[in-house]
């Protein structure tokens, strides 16, 4: 292993391939619960569970997108970044991808105050949530809008989801999937600003390499999430409460 | 002294009194840099030197906002103070009150690039304004909002700034003078938001001298700021570079 201070950066070219890589490779469509998900196989409370622990890691994004525009020193930077925080809050109540997600929660069946407070969150979950919230605290800003990458692998996911749910679970009200309508191509455009400043930013072979150690980071937190459903609900024993027979 | 803790809550007005009483009499228009200044008794490279190392104040406004965003977990509430940091950033480049305050540098005579590096901010002044900063970091998101009271204060001061700026220093350009006018309505509006969070959320005595406190920092924060300003550049000797003759 050569020293990362004295290796000369990648080009931008080398370097988005080896984000891309790492990324595809972690990020969380290859999680078993996912595959069941999209394959029909998630019974409703499987499901249900699912839409009521990630509103926790959604609550969690307008925070970490907050202490991004804390870190930078740039109008500009702060102008474009803002954008997502009003994305997920909306301009107005009852608008924005937080109110999107409670109303993909009703249409599951789920109690909207019950997900809204979330009170009944899993530990793994919280964990893995605010650990990400801690991420963004501690990390330099070039890390922590590296860590968004994830972003870039979204928008597949996502549009594949709508259409597994349309076709293997009829229960749900399709009016609520606005969620994941609108989202893709705010996510194309996120992430496509977030390359543009991390590939600028990252002039060094070694801030290459955080850049890329942050987004593994984020693939092991979304990762986390769904380990921690599957334990509870797919493979309970193991879960909250301890291990049970 | 009795004890905090069991001491009952002060009513909605006795609280607004207090916080009233504890802001008026510490707010920085009472400090000798403002009597000059309003006085028109401040030479062009004090009030220079007020523009340059005040905007450093400045820069760091949406910063602690954007912490603030960072401390609620209320959407609402978000709503309601990312307005702040759109205020101060503009919603294109070219707006906002940042660019506002680089444009009232020009009209004063400085050079625009010189004050936006910061490079030339008295020592002092970083310390209390990165101190600004910390104090909203590690404090709770009712006493940093309770912080923000001061500007309770602001509008009526910078009314009376821009009639002494246009009465005392015929050389500013009036044309770029703006911020001042622009900031008052809306400081008035933020300060109303405010007081009615704070009271609301200050439920117990202990809570509500916490938010005091809060406020009386953030006026020493103020306050330090023409301190320094006056060291070096009214009385100097002890300015930055140590005591001289």
């Amino acid at each position: 292993m050569s020293d990362p201070s004295t290796r000369p950066p990648l080009t931008r070219e080398e370097f988005i391939d080896w984000v891309r890589r790492e990324g595809e490779s972690r990020y969380h469509d290859h999680h078993r619960y996912h595959h069941l998900m999209h394959d029909g196989k998630l019974t409703r409370l499987q499901l249900q569970q699912w839409v009521l622990n990630r509103y926790y890691y959604q609550t969690r994004v307008p925070i970490k997108d907050a202490l991004i525009l804390a870190k930078s020193e740039d109008p500009a930077f702060r102008r474009m970044w803002i954008r997502r925080i009003r994305d997920h809050d909306g301009d107005a109540a009852g608008e924005g991808g937080l109110e999107l997600w409670l109303r993909l929660a009703e249409g599951v069946g789920l109690d909207r105050e019950e997900v809204a407070s979330c009170r009944s969150v899993l530990p793994g979950v919280r964990f893995a949530c605010d650990g990400y919230v801690h991420l963004i605290r501690e990390r330099s800003l070039l890390e922590a809008v590296a860590s968004s990458l994830t972003e870039f692998f979204s928008p597949d996911l996502m549009t594949r989801r709508v259409l597994a749910w349309e076709r293997h679970y009829p229960w749900i009200d399709k009016d609520t999937l606005d969620y994941f309508r609108t989202r893709p191509p705010r996510a194309r455009q996120d992430s496509l600003e977030a390359i543009d400043f991390v590939t600028a930013r990252a002039t060094t072979y070694e801030l290459q390499e955080r850049c890329v150690a942050a987004l593994i980071r984020k693939t092991e937190i979304l990762w986390h999430l769904l380990d921690s459903l599957y334990t509870a609900y797919v493979e309970p024993g193991w879960g909250p409460g301890g291990a049970r027979a």
